[in-house]
Parts: C-alpha cells; sequence; structure tokens
C-alpha cells in the first residue's frame, strides 16, 4: 500500500509517497511559487540527487499533476502509474469541532472543511484546493483529511472555553483549539515506545519547536491542554509571532501607531516573536551567531523563547500533577541543544534534568537524554507528520 | 506616628488612619459618588457603628475636606486635629519604570506620576487627583506615594519584555507591569514569618485573588514573575476580566460583531472572566449559589477560574525550580475556601496537599492549611495593603 501525503499551502504544495508496508518514504518533494513567476518543482528519492524542474505552475491542479508526473517519470519516478496510490492524505490546518479525527473525505466532509474557513481564514482555503485538484486528477483514489486541531479536541471544557461572554463561544465556535496536533500524537506516541509503557499511562509535555511552537499536555494518550489557541498565535515566542500578550496591547498600538486591526494582527503574526525581539532574523542560526558575538537583542530573544517554554512545562506539570517525561521535537526541539539545556536548566527541583554529553549528541534522532535519576525523563524525538498522515489514511481505508 | 491612606477611584476616596505605635486602625471609611447624585461619606471606628453623612461631594477636594472633617470631629472623631496626622500614604497604581520603590512626593514625582497616565489612563488620574486635594488641603503633611507596580520591578528582562519588536519597549516602555504589587509584597514578608526563615531565603508563589486578581512568582523577597501585564487585564480569568486570550480573538470580535478597539477592551474588561462565562455574576457568592442549583455555566465559570489559577502555580514552580509555599489572599484566595480546594486539587506529585478540615476554618485569617508532610505548605494570609502603604510612608519619613 503506497499512500501520497499532501501538506498544501498557498504558493507552495509538499508531498510524500510512502510505502506503508515499511513505512519507507518513496519521493518526496515540493512545488514552490505556484501561481507565480519562476514556480518549480523540487523532486527528491532516497540515494539520488534531487531534481529541480523548473515549471509553469499556474494553479495547484497543474501542480499536482506535475507531482504525478515525476512520480510516475520514466527517468525520476518511483511508480507506474497512479493506480499504485491507495489513498492520498491531506493535511488540514482547522478542522474545528466537527473532526475529533482524521476522516474520509465526501461531501459532506468537503462542506465542514469550508465551514471552518472562518477559523482558519489563511489556512483552510490553500488546503481546499489542494484536495479539489487531487480529486480532479485522481477521482478515484480515496482522499483523507488529517487536522492539526482533531488530537486537541479531547481537551476539557474549562480548558478551551475562553473567560469570555459564553455565547460568543456559542454563536462563533470561539474557543482554544491548539495546532501541531499530529506531531504532538505521533512523538507521544514515540515516547511511549522508547519508556517502554503503554501510551494510556503516561503523562507527557511534548513540545514541538519550530517556527511555529506549540506545546501539548498528554495525558493517556489525549490532549488535555496546549499552547496555541484560538489561532497558531497564542502561546510561546516562535519565529516571528508574539505568542500571548496582554490583550489591551493591541488597543495601546492601535491607538498610539495608528495601526488598523490589521496591522496589528500581521505585526504580531509576522514582525513580532524572536525576530522582533532580536531584530535580526526569526532563523534561530542566525540568532544564535549574533548573541554568540555580543548582540543583546539576539541573547534576549533566546531567553525569552527558552524562558517561555520553561513556564509552559511548569504550568503542565500542574495541568497532569506530574509528568513521566518532556518530549522536545520538530526543528529546534530535535536540532538545538543550546535551547534544550537553556529550557531545562535549574528544572532539577521538578525532577528534570538533562545529560549535558547526551543533549549534545542528541540531534534529529530519538534519545533520552535525562540523567540516570531524573524523576521526569527528557526525550529528543524528531517528528515526522508525514507518517503520521499517512498512517492516520491507512487506518481509515480498512 | 498616625499616618493616612488613601486610596482614590475615579468616583470613590476610600481611607484608614492608622497609629504606627501599634498599627491599629483608628478609624477608616469611603466617600461614594464623588462628583454624582446622592453622594454619601461612610466612616467607622473601632468599637462604634459606622456613620453614613449624606452630603453633596462635588469633588475630589470636598470629599478630602469631609474625611478630615469627620476625623477631627468632637462626635465622630479619633483626632483633635489634622495636625496629629504625619503623613499621607496615597495608593497609586502605575510607577512605570521610574519607580522601584514608594516615593515622597515633590514636584518631579508628580510630573512622574502624570508621565504614567498613557499606561493607566483609568488610574493614574484619579489618583493624581486625590493627592492634589490632599496637598491644597494638608499643604505641610508630607504625601508619599505607594506604587501597585512597584514590586514587580525586579523582574528580569526576559520576563517583562513582550515577544514584539523591541522598539516597540523603547518606543513606548509597553511592557509587562504587574500589578497589586503591595499586596504580594505585604503577603510575602507575612509568609515567611509564618514560615520561620528570612525571605531572602525562600521561594513563594502568592496568589491575590479578589475581582482582580493576579500571582507573583517571588524568589528571595524579590518579584520575578507575575500573571498581570502591561495592564491588569493579562492572566487569570477575573470577576470580569478575560485575563489571557489568544490576541487575534480580538481581530475575530472587531470583524464579526462590528466592535471598535475601544468596545472589545471594554468588552475584555467589563463583561468578561466569570461574569461573562457564568452569564450570573462577577460576585462568587453568586456563582456558587447558582452552581450549586445546577447551573452548568456557573459551574464552569469557578472551573475556569481555578483551572488558570492552578496553571499558574505550576507555571511559577517552574520560573521558582520549586517553592517553599503558595499564598493565597485577597476575598477570595482569604475567604473561600472552595476556591482554594478546586485550586490545589491533585497537585500532590508537585508536594501540594492540604488538610481539608484546615482549609475549611481559614477564613479571613493567617493559616497554614497544608497536611503535614506536605513539601510546599499551603498558606492563608489575610492582605493588608493600607497597612502595607503605611508602613511604607513610615520607612520613608525616617
Amino acid at each position: 500500500m503506497k499512500i501520497l501525503v499532501i501538506n498544501t499551502g498557498s504558493s507552495s504544495l509538499k508531498y510524500q509517497l510512502i510505502d506503508m508496508t515499511n513505512e519507507a518514504v518513496l519521493a518526496k518533494g515540493v512545488c514552490d511559487r505556484i501561481g507565480l513567476e519562476h514556480s518549480f518543482l523540487k523532486h527528491s528519492r532516497p540515494g539520488h540527487d534531487a531534481v529541480v524542474i523548473e515549471k509553469d505552475l499556474y494553479n495547484h491542479k497543474i501542480a499536482i499533476q506535475e507531482v504525478l508526473n515525476a512520480l510516475t517519470s520514466k527517468e525520476i519516478g518511483v511508480i507506474s502509474s497512479m493506480d499504485e496510490i491507495s489513498a492520498v492524505g491531506h493535511r488540514v490546518v482547522h478542522g474545528g469541532e466537527k473532526f475529533k479525527d482524521a476522516a474520509i473525505i465526501d461531501n459532506s466532509v468537503m462542506k465542514a472543511i469550508s465551514d471552518c474557513i472562518d477559523l482558519a481564514p489563511l489556512h483552510n482555503p490553500p488546503n481546499i484546493t489542494g484536495i479539489e485538484a487531487c480529486k480532479q486528477i485522481m477521482p478515484d483514489i480515496p482522499m483523507i483529511a488529517v487536522f492539526d486541531t482533531a488530537f486537541h479536541q479531547t481537551m476539557p471544557e474549562y480548558a478551551y472555553i475562553y473567560a469570555l461572554p459564553y455565547e460568543i463561544y456559542e454563536k462563533y465556535a470561539l474557543r482554544k483549539y491548539g495546532f501541531h496536533g499530529t506531531s504532538h500524537k505521533y512523538v507521544a506516541e514515540r515516547a511511549a515506545v522508547m519508556l517502554g509503557k503503554p501510551l494510556s499511562e503516561l503523562k507527557l509535555i511534548t513540545c514541538h519547536l519550530g517556527n511555529g511552537a506549540s506545546i501539548c499536555a498528554v495525558k493517556n494518550g489525549k490532549s488535555v491542554e496546549t499552547s496555541m489557541g484560538f489561532t497558531p498565535l497564542q502561546g510561546l515566542a516562535m519565529g516571528t509571532r508574539s505568542g500571548t500578550i496582554d490583550p489591551d496591547v493591541i488597543k495601546f498600538l492601535m491607538d498610539k501607531e495608528k495601526m488598523t486591526i490589521k496591522d496589528v494582527s500581521d505585526f504580531l503574526n509576522k514582525k513580532s516573536g524572536v525576530l522582533g525581539v532580536s531584530g535580526v532574523s526569526s532563523d534561530f542560526r542566525d540568532i544564535h551567531t549574533a548573541a554568540d558575538s555580543g548582540n543583546s537583542r539576539a541573547q534576549l530573544a533566546l531567553d525569552i523563547f527558552c524562558y517561555r517554554v520553561k513556564r509552559f512545562i511548569g504550568d503542565y506539570m500542574a495541568v497532569l500533577n506530574g509528568a513521566d517525561a518532556v518530549v522536545f521535537t520538530a526543528g529546534i526541539g530535535e536540532n538545538n541543544d543550546i535551547i534544550r539545556r537553556m529550557v531545562v536548566a535549574e528544572m532539577d527541583n521538578l525532577g528534570i534534568k538533562i545529560d549535558e554529553q547526551k543533549n549534545v549528541q542528541a540531534r534529529g534522532k530519538e534519545m533520552d537524554i535525562s540523567v540516570p535519576d531524573a524523576k521526569v525523563r527528557t526525550l529528543v524525538i524528531p517528528t515526522n507528520e508525514e507518517l503520521a498522515i499517512a498512517r492516520e489514511a491507512k487506518k481509515l481505508l480498512k
């Protein structure tokens, strides 16, 4: 069984073709600058150099067609025809309250995804475009939607309801949703394997630290709390996002800086976070370089980022009444030992203590980096959202 | 030495006259509806019934004059002339970054308080009005300003800087300030006495839970983190305030409900919190009554309130790397054993566990309500902001 995983953005489309008999990636790639000048497809297979094909990708349908051409090509392909694809798994950002699990896409699912556009106006429309393009080109192949929000639908009401007039929740389903659910779920499952205990008996704090970043409290395999909210803006300081601020900061900025609410939203989403504090970059490599050469604002950005992660770990230890493990994943969580060290520094009284030797060694591979007697284990677990999506799709096909 | 403590709101003025030789309250009261119809002064002395004097209090100066008339009156007074007052201590909400301690009010202090109006447009103007009225009537008596923000000025930079472009901080001093500082400091000092250890060796989490509510992490006697922010809106769910929300909720409300930013700010400050969720009241007695008779939204409001307090306690255990004690204070914290029980339920793995018998008994009196072997003590400590202000004033006079 081979499953094609698709992640569609407004002008990009990432794909992976996974052989589910051994979970091997047969090929993967990205279509970029869709609908723009100089669009291209970059396609790679294990053991081969990546191939870049410059091509006018006027829209997502053309892009999908190019992906299939590449996958079935005699020169760079890995399957003989698209009939070998058993299903297409689509990453969909927002499933609202409707989707507590992945779903086979039929008309009613399609409508429900459309109904969530108000909740994710930037993300769901390109996801829908991607699904529709695939349906046109592969009308007989099952399409499956896997939602970023679904895993968090197990949060209790007192966790997801904001302290706003309740009518606002009833009217708009305005509540905490949380994102990165596919990743949090995947690493929680891996953590159970690493710890040698059933997931149903574990209390985990999973830290997905990438350019977007969120933390999740996982109790007995279920998300009970997460740091992102109604949108992916709440919570941690991120690459370019402010995370949590005083809500009345927005009024102040509008009044003083003569910004519109749209301006402020862009400001908080695109110009803030470690980019805004450091004034250097949203890329942690640049920030580390600047900090190392004495840039105090770059150092401050790192300090703020790590401090917020540390605080959420404590927060979620209260939510869970302790924890079996803290898991670091995603670009920064998997690869950045400096950030991990800063986050868990001086948490020994809460049972968290890492072995610095192990911490430095853990780079993109699964590893328990705790000291032997740490009550709360600290794990590094690379995430694999594409594989997680493929697994969800496989499960649904049965 | 007798010190008059004044707390001025936009249409009210509370006062206490305290004899600092024994810290006894000689008289206290409130002028209410200043500048409105049916204004009055309510004056009380220990051992006597309170007296209500209906009087046209056109402005704060007239109100102050009436307070002095009452204090020096033959019938209901407690001093023979205002010359017995050694100093007037004024509660001032916002001291910005300028005031790390209380200050004797001279022209430059007055100007600095005015400079903070932008940061606290609702609170500092009436505080200034109160100070000016007192200065006119008591020109020879020292006036002392005690700031709600001052105690929190010891927070480290990575705690008080928001993840916004740094220039915004430089331009407007837009940062986390925190409030209730006088109360957090007072109960931290009392906790040290109760625990029989120097404050300089303690890690405390002080929970000021009233209609406004905030939590503070106190390390070695210094505030290092607090839940309110640039304004008193951030943090916990409160009587009518939302506390922390996803910042992009504001854009959504403006877009969908056609609200102005002023509308949204009022909505978040005055119509949200436990009032908004319950639809019943901002008064916890009403909410308990409703919840007890089966109102599920009232129960939800209680659950949300307590859950957020619980989460901040864990958060601050991470900030402090453990804690010696959690302190409950202010109206709800001192008197509401149900809320205390809900907050610390299932925190035993973090070392927090209370004796329910003691919890029920603790009502407005200092008490350690932990089980004997709890690693983190849970203390109930009534706050006394007026006494704290008078002490600061006394200290400055020396």
